[in-house]
């Protein structure tokens, strides 16, 4: 994997580069569509590239672990080979969903036991396993098993689990350094800066995993309910510390402010669940802001949905018809709404690189932050 | 309009035509995707044409008019506009609905008075009424209002209903033909062959509705529960009545066989909603056979849904992807066996429609038949 970083703006930490992997390149900054469980929900493999212009895509380990499972997977060669994606594919370490959808775990030095959510059954991750499990699905860029802590979290238990998460890294890298792709091409290693809402915590954390001298590097436990203001001090104090030389990933982030304002203190790399879950509830992220499609405004709107970002979806439906859609509850508006909602936030980070090449970055996000605010 | 026909199997009563509207020609023998609320469920306005090629659509009364109203259509400039789908749309009269759908309802000689199933609003369906309503749809095919009998139905009830329905049926033409299209393209009326399995009746019926001399006919109340046997016996019966220089019609059906067996019984048109209800539920209709997806044999079968047939989905994405998403309960699923189910229902027609012009047509069918009924 190779990052090159190709402009800088003067007036921000915002950086635009390039990550190139054995599936092809990524823009920087760049924002992830989830696939949880092989799929950005609603969404074709086609539309994927051809409308919203994915670069790269997010696989959850907890939920391919789950299912279709690690047989069906090795059998297909891959996730890439499995859902016929073919760019390039990061999976999460699993430990997020542990924590938030299984039933009762346990957390221990050793790793996490923990029951399916799906049937009960019972499983371990650990340090070793999770590597071995994402080696499998086949991701091109694999994250450390952590421990996402809560918010808030006392510090004392934030310390312990940050310290308890290095402790995992060493038993990742180890395993990971030692271990093989499965299907011939490579794979990468992100470890994960925690530390809670601590700044002591946060810049020990990114020490560490700077000293670690990974080809990428990840910020967790963020974006877990803190005010957007603690969220940004952390980030900025971690992008301190993280090498420039080495993309940054800030995980489970955000809103599309939330998202201008983190490429504004040099994030490079975003994921979220918000574009297509929001969607699926109705709420459109548009170019002039964010759209409540139940909203009795749009019922005779004829005027399509977004016709600054482009492409057959944003600017062939009208308002009113997928305000119909919403309101009758058909599969199809959570299509139109992912795909729109997905398009936004490729092409929001597409114009975000522009300005940042074209020098004029800060201002430019300054007036898009209160524009992408806005409630119509 | 303009029906053309083209050739006839000199072995059955198949044939091969075309029918011209002003939103464009409809090849014949023709299968119409469902599109309920004025959407085919799962699946774009851009995949209904590219991907399954589908050259006419159904709109339902009842759901249109319910939702999203005549105000926002007629401010629309009709269904067309509103939903974006600029070839061909047949709308049926909402008689239908009513009776499977609303909750009291109360048939009298005026019409039928009923309360929505979406917020338990008071309505009425009268013959004059229906007709405005989709002349307010813009539908480019109207069907006449009819009562659709149940199965089984008592002599007495069906002789009573279908007279009715020919009653409605003079006041629908009295006025559709006092009435003009609101959006300057032409729109047709189809009256509607009513009674029941009794053969006498439906004799009765064809014969009335043949003297109506309307642009196209129609065949209801089958497909509702009685055997096949008994649906290709009134069939058939009724099509040696309808005039051969006018389109006919079948009502809701049905399975791929019956529609073959149909074809050959010299029906043009179908519609059904089984390929999209089905799919939704994980059942797909392929040129070698009818898949449960949930079944575990296709966990690990890599090959691609049927390549026969042909298109992105259907070569694109695998049985064992398939099966994962269908039972993860993924959306995806159900666009995936939507546009693939649709894709097949509009080949089967195309390939009957080649052979009928061939003059294969019977042999063809024969095998067919078996080959689609197969569960694999």
């Amino acid at each position: 994997m190779k990052f090159t970083l190709l402009h800088s703006d003067p007036k921000s930490k915002a950086r635009a580069g390039s990550v190139t992997t054995d599936h092809g390149e990524i823009q920087t900054p760049i924002f992830m569509p989830v696939g949880t469980a092989g799929t950005v929900k609603a969404v074709h493999q086609r539309e994927l590239k051809e409308d919203v212009e994915a670069q790269i895509i997010l696989g959850n380990t907890y939920h391919l672990y789950l299912r279709p499972g690690l047989e069906i997977l090795e059998k297909a060669g891959g996730l890439h080979k499995f859902n016929g994606w073919d760019r390039p594919i990061l999976t999460d370490s699993g430990g997020y969903q542990v924590f938030s959808l299984a039933g009762t775990r346990k957390i221990n030095e050793e790793g996490v036991v923990f029951k399916s959510h799906i049937d009960g059954s019972k499983h371990q991750f650990t340090p070793e396993n999770v590597m071995d499990i994402q080696r499998s699905i086949g991701a091109d860029i694999i994250m450390a098993f952590d421990e996402c802590t809560p918010y808030p979290c006392e510090f004392g238990y934030a310390r312990k689990s940050m310290e308890m998460t290095h402790r995992w890294l060493k038993r990742c890298i180890d395993r990971f350094d030692s271990t093989e792709g499965k299907y011939g091409y490579h794979q990468s290693l992100f470890p994960i800066v925690q530390g809670s809402v601590y700044p002591d915590l946060r810049k020990q954390s990114a020490e560490f995993i700077a000293s670690c001298d990974r080809e990428g590097n990840a910020i967790g436990g963020l974006s877990v309910g803190e005010p957007a203001e603690m969220m940004y001090e952390m980030t900025e104090q971690v992008t301190d510390i993280l090498p420039s030389a080495k993309p940054r990933y800030l995980m489970g982030v955000g809103t599309p402010a939330n998202i201008l304002e983190c490429i504004a203190l040099g994030v490079d790399m975003f994921d979220c669940v918000m574009p297509t879950r929001n969607a699926r509830n109705g709420m459109l992220f548009t170019s002039e802001g964010i759209l409540n499609m139940r909203n009795e405004k749009w019922k005779d709107d004829f005027s399509p949905i977004d016709p600054t970002i482009g492409g057959y979806v944003s600017t062939f439906y009208s308002k009113a018809y997928l305000r119909h859609l919403t309101i009758s509850k058909e599969i199809l508006a959570a299509q139109i709404a992912s795909i729109h909602n997905l398009s936004f936030y490729l092409w929001l980070v597409k114009e975000a690189r522009k300005h940042i090449i074209e020098g004029d970055f800060s201002v430019w996000k300054d007036q898009m932050v209160k524009k992408v605010s806005t409630r119509l």
